[in-house]
């Protein structure tokens, strides 16, 4: 998930988007499309339609009748999330299960007005959840029909981040389509968190990874980088330090451009927190918060501290030693996703960040400006932000009428505090991992899993397990 | 509900906005007005509102901390609902409740685009069932707010008939802003229920009122109609008998025109079956279908069925005796009401009807022309039904992932065919009222009520006071 503040606060799950093929020979999967309304909700032009993008593999369920593993996709191309999400590649054999991989509507290959479905808000006003929800129960009742003598296959929803949040949503709102869901860092809270939450627990992160002068060092970099923005030579020093790709001729390169470019990457590092080497925007080692941390592990200050941060920070952006300069401009490309997630920024997703320094947090002081952020959305997209949409259409803290989710958070992830960690009844299960990043349960089994992601994944296919069985039972 | 087959099949409970204002000095309200979305679910010209009509009644609730009584308005005028809906009255002072009377977008006052409302599809195309959930969910977001600290008043929904779908989709959709639904004469399975259901429980209704004689002269009527309308003397013969306003010139206007409404009138008598007198349409005695069934209590032939017929006609038609002649060309009043019925009808509310002869049904065979039905929406309203809409979204027959839902039918209503029966889980529960008529226990208590109505409002009262209570004791 990304969601920016004025300037980009931080950058979510889009990384994934960007993955390398490098592991996508392991999944393999037929690419279909279904006519879909353009818009659900409404008669006024009810024949114009648009061709939704998902994925299946059926080879784990040779006789048809095992249960559905449904991805409910998030903001990105659908294959990107398949070749990500190996937990259901894992069990799909033990469970005799068809995979269907879901892409959310204005994302990859699920464009409605193809080129220019970015181009104003007549096209992107489309662009909403409970749209692809819809889109998704379209799917549903296409693939896996139901009529009064037999009923479909069960159906098991799957998403990580706002994938996760959709999983959670579409058992919600469609329980009769869907018997349960499995929602991996999935932030539904986020709406009504306080804002500063973020930032408190990706300061948290880097304060337990390695040594705690860890977030006191970056705490105090932005100080030393505006002192050093405030002249030309100190500008050029810092240019030289970090071997910046581009121009840097004034302060705001460094306290907007460097900084959001920072902020970025410190919630990068954090989600992609995993136990084993990945690579998203760009290679990192396992751990990669450790591996930064153990470059800032002592109290630096000065021109020293420049130096240890730009050393920490090649972990994310030169851990190959391949990458001449440091291209601030872009902490991800701006591709489609990011534009799209932006304008549910702007309408539905409203999820104030803010930070308050001062020790709460390892960042500089900057509050929620509220105006400034709606002004910005009505300037990019001709739209203003529903504030409270998301809890009236959803429940946000509310959820005892619901049934049949697991809700698991990774502690180390910066987006858990705004998940669900306390359940509301029993039928509600929360699985929280206290070393996990974000949504790594929802990813292929490794070697180097904690006992406690492990353990999450364990407790999702006892539950997968009960749901299947229970949903048997009922169609007797 | 007032659902047409290709010539108007049944008339519905639009009868009740017609009620006559005898009532209404009971039920005093304050008339209030919120602006919601035209589009709750895209962004193409989001800035778009209409006001939405909402009644209040705050006398039993002085403290402001009792429950909300909540109505999901119907397709009619809100008014009509709130003075016919005497259940929610007569238990709120023992409640202390708050009572609260949402209008339907494109119904009574609440008209999006005032008098063009029903211009074209460009307009009337945003009168949805999800439309018109999510404008109650903002009404009660705006007149109940829960936040992180404090949590809204707990919220029961009621409805009849299509109000009462309302009612259990407002639940399974929201149910974490209504806390319980009562759902009257409910038939959200009516989108997947055998044609000819209604035609059967309207014919069974008709052969226990009396005797089995009365369904069976009703059956042998339309040939002996037929014949009649096949020559002039014929017609003046008809004529004649009937007393009717227009001219009758040719066969069509008996085998059309006056078999239309005929079966509309049958449909009406079954539905407003109730034990003391009403006044809809036209003022009835208790138990309409008992006085006109007595009339054509034993086997009738030719011109003495013809005869017969008409006194029993009169029950409805001219039971003030002051009717001077029988208009059939309008056996209830063309209003937006129906109009806007008949366009939910050409899009989302998809329900077949259709009548078989031959001794399973009082009605001439008729089969459901879905290609006519469809073809006559696209040239009445520029739609054409979207068959699969309602199952896919609100799930018919599965609603075992719901709860907190009383769902009753009057057995004796033909609605009941498209009802919930049948309970799927615990927290589902149903009430059958054998002697019921279309949600006659929503209405004031009678002392001339039958015990089944006496006994489904114990029950409804029950469970709602269970529903507070779990909600209460959920808030802490």
């Amino acid at each position: 998930m990304n969601t920016k503040e004025t300037h980009s606060l931080i950058l979510g799950l889009l990384v994934i988007c960007l993955m390398t093929a490098q592991i996508s020979a392991k999944y393999e999967y037929q690419i279909k499309y279904l006519d879909v309304p353009l818009d659900h909700f409404t008669y006024v032009n009810e024949s114009v339609t648009f061709k939704m993008r998902y994925l299946v593999n059926d080879t784990y369920n040779p006789d048809g009748k095992g249960p559905i593993l449904f991805y409910t996709g998030n903001e990105g191309d659908i294959e990107n999330f398949a070749q990500n999400t190996g937990f259901m590649w894992d069990i799909a054999p033990k469970l005799k299960a068809s995979l269907v991989f879901a892409e959310h509507r204005f994302y990859g290959k699920t464009l409605p007005f193809g080129n220019a479905s970015y181009e104003s808000p007549k096209h992107l006003g489309y662009l909403s959840s409970e749209q692809a929800l819809a889109d998704f129960a379209d799917l549903l009742a296409e693939i896996n029909p139901s009529n009064r003598s037999t009923r479909g296959r069960p159906v098991i929803a799957f998403g990580g981040s706002y994938g996760g949040m959709l999983a959670a949503w579409f058992r919600m709102k469609y329980p009769h389509l869907v018997t349960g869901a499995i929602a991996s860092s999935a932030p539904i809270r986020q709406f009504d968190t306080d804002c500063g939450v973020f930032s408190q627990i990706l300061t948290s992160v880097f304060s337990v990874a390695y040594t705690r002068e860890c977030s006191l060092n970056i705490a105090r970099s932005w100080d030393t980088l505006k002192n050093y923005s405030s002249t030309a030579d100190g500008l050029k020093t810092l240019k030289d330090k970090f071997k910046f790709c581009g121009n840097i001729t004034k302060a705001e390169d460094i306290t907007e451009t460097f900084f959001d470019y920072l902020t970025d990457v410190y919630g990068n590092l954090a989600m992609i927190n995993y136990p084993y080497n990945s690579s998203f925007l760009a290679p990192v080692p396992a751990y990669p918060v450790r591996e930064f941390c153990g470059r800032l592990a002592q109290n630096f200050t000065g021109l020293e501290l420049i130096g240890r941060l730009q050393e920490a920070l090649s972990i994310y952006s030169n851990y190959t030693g391949k990458t001449k300069c440091l291209n601030i401009a872009n902490a991800y490309d701006d591709n489609m996703g990011t534009s799209g997630w932006d304008f549910q920024s702007c309408t539905e997703m409203w999820m104030p960040m803010c930070s308050e320094g001062s020790g709460k947090d390892m960042f500089p002081k900057k509050a929620w400006d509220e105006k400034k952020f709606s002004d910005d959305c009505f300037k990019k997209f001709g739209v203003r932000p529903k504030k409270t949409v998301a809890l009236t259409t959803y429940g946000g803290l509310y959820l005892d009428g619901a049934s049949n989710i697991v809700f698991s958070n990774g502690l180390m992830d910066p987006w858990s505090g705004g998940g669900v960690l306390q359940s509301p009844n029993n039928a509600i299960k929360v699985v929280l991992i206290p070393e996990g990043a974000h949504h790594i349960d929802l990813r292929a089994a490794d070697e180097n899993d904690p006992g406690s992601v492990r353990g999450a994944r364990q407790v999702h296919l006892q539950n997968i397990q009960m749901w299947i069985k229970q949903y048997r039972k009922m169609m007797g």
